[in-house]
């Protein structure tokens, strides 16, 4: 299609780039410039238009800090960051010299949290929650060798919301944990059903989600890391088949093999529900294609 | 080319615009997510670039303030300002009934620009500049016509890359000034030959130049908006065909037809050098496409 503009133009900024650009940089650049003025072109960007992305920019770098990071939410709320992570995770799955999976960790991971017993109570403080016993099997995905003193680590947002650092009334590192899988790989204790609860949607991404008629609402979900020596690190979140915004996360960090499902539990004075979660882990030297 | 990653994983993210959502607001958020997406996958961009751009873009807002929009300058050293600028121009110059042309003026107009005579000198306290005599018709493009008392506003940097606002050592309203065309629509003054200069880069915007071994210079120009009742008003830069920057202006701005030449000037004790610009205006009821 011929452009109706000059046709030279984005060659030129591209090989504007000198010689001493380094060749991935040169890469990404090449690629971001070709596309950021293709979408010019094709949408025929206003001066105006082109003002209001730049101030919604700025507003993002102006609200981040230390506690918060707004520029990363606004490429959360258009999928970028759930992209990226499928591309990261799909490019050390298959390099197989690849020490580690690269993992997100989502601005709620402790670096601290405390080793907890299997068969602890991980909620504190909290009235209205459903109750949940965990449990699961740490193994090796293929060979379905349990791996004995595997570490699993948990943390989730209280029914209000909010995940303890963020919470001044729920007590230290309430609802995270880390168990070690016993002699048959086991791990397990108690934790909340979880519920959604909105991004901070007070800030560019939300004024984002207002004009894309979107809601700010990420499903239910639950933190795990799983590590075992001489296996892949894993990182995931496991949604509740149950929630109402699974098939609208408003990050879209959902896909179909991280959905669960809690079931009545009887007998049990402690919870109501159980949730049993299998991790299946890959050796260091392997791929996970299969 | 079959993607290695999920293919339905970009139409869903599209997909969840709500109804409420404005036509334009879809047309450029599909076009956004597509290419920002679609720049992810080519590039198989991993979570540490992601966020290493995300940085950059905080870093930038924390930058900006009501007299710097760094935003705006890392728009402006990848192209997507000048582009825009094309786009923009096209539109209006199409558009018939459109009023005016929207004109980009750049961080260095002032509103209040003060009048001055034809023949009168806008360079005050410059000791190593190239005095030039500046004149030209103010004329419609097509009938050629004199435009009698059309404005013709110019500013320029001082011989040390600096707009007398940001120039403490600078005359209040130093190197600016409109003028008046005469019954012939001639306008005439007296400034400098100008020179180039770098735009800021000590934050982010600097940043990205370094990276791509690029510099931060502007090739030496000269502001002009250009206003008569009836035409649409114009405004541009005209640069130096001497200048070194001229082929790699570190924003992209420069056109052929906006490249000038200073030729000398004999017999005149105020000035060494001479140049000529007419200025073709366009009625507020025609397009200038010819």
């Amino acid at each position: 299609m011929a452009s109706r503009f000059d046709p030279n133009f984005t060659g030129n900024v591209i090989n504007a780039m000198g010689p001493k650009t380094s060749p991935r940089l040169r890469q990404l650049m090449t690629g971001l410039i070709q596309h950021v003025h293709d979408f010019a072109r094709e949408n025929e960007l206003t001066v105006d238009e082109w003002m209001a992305g730049v101030q919604l920019i700025n507003w993002a770098g102006r609200m981040s800090d230390a506690k918060r990071n707004e520029g990363q939410l606004l490429c959360d709320v258009i999928g970028l960051e759930s992209l990226v992570d499928e591309i990261t995770y799909k490019l050390a799955d298959e390099a197989k010299d690849a020490p580690t999976a690269t993992a997100i960790l989502g601005p709620f991971f402790r670096a601290d949290t405390p080793y907890r017993k299997n068969g602890d109570n991980l909620v504190t403080g909290v009235k209205d929650g459903e109750m949940t016993f965990m449990h699961g099997q740490v193994v090796d995905f293929e060979t379905k060798k349990p791996l004995v003193g595997a570490t699993v680590e948990v943390w989730q947002a209280s029914t209000n919301g909010l995940y303890e650092q963020q919470d001044p009334n729920q007590v230290e590192h309430n609802l995270r944990g880390k168990f070690v899988t016993d002699d048959e790989g086991r791990y397990y204790f108690y934790c909340l059903r979880p519920t959604p609860y909105p991004v901070p949607d007070d800030g560019p991404a939300g004024k984002l989600l207002q004009l894309m008629d979107r809601h700010p609402f990420r499903p239910a979900h639950i933190h795990i890391i799983a590590t075992h020596d001489g296996y892949k690190p894993l990182t995931t979140q496991i949604f509740d088949r149950k929630d109402k915004y699974l098939t609208n996360d408003s990050v879209f960090a959902v896909k179909d093999s991280l959905i669960v499902d809690f079931v009545p539990r009887e007998n049990d004075p402690q919870a109501g529900l159980e949730l049993k979660y299998d991790v299946k882990m890959v050796p260091e030297n392997k791929s996970a294609k299969s």
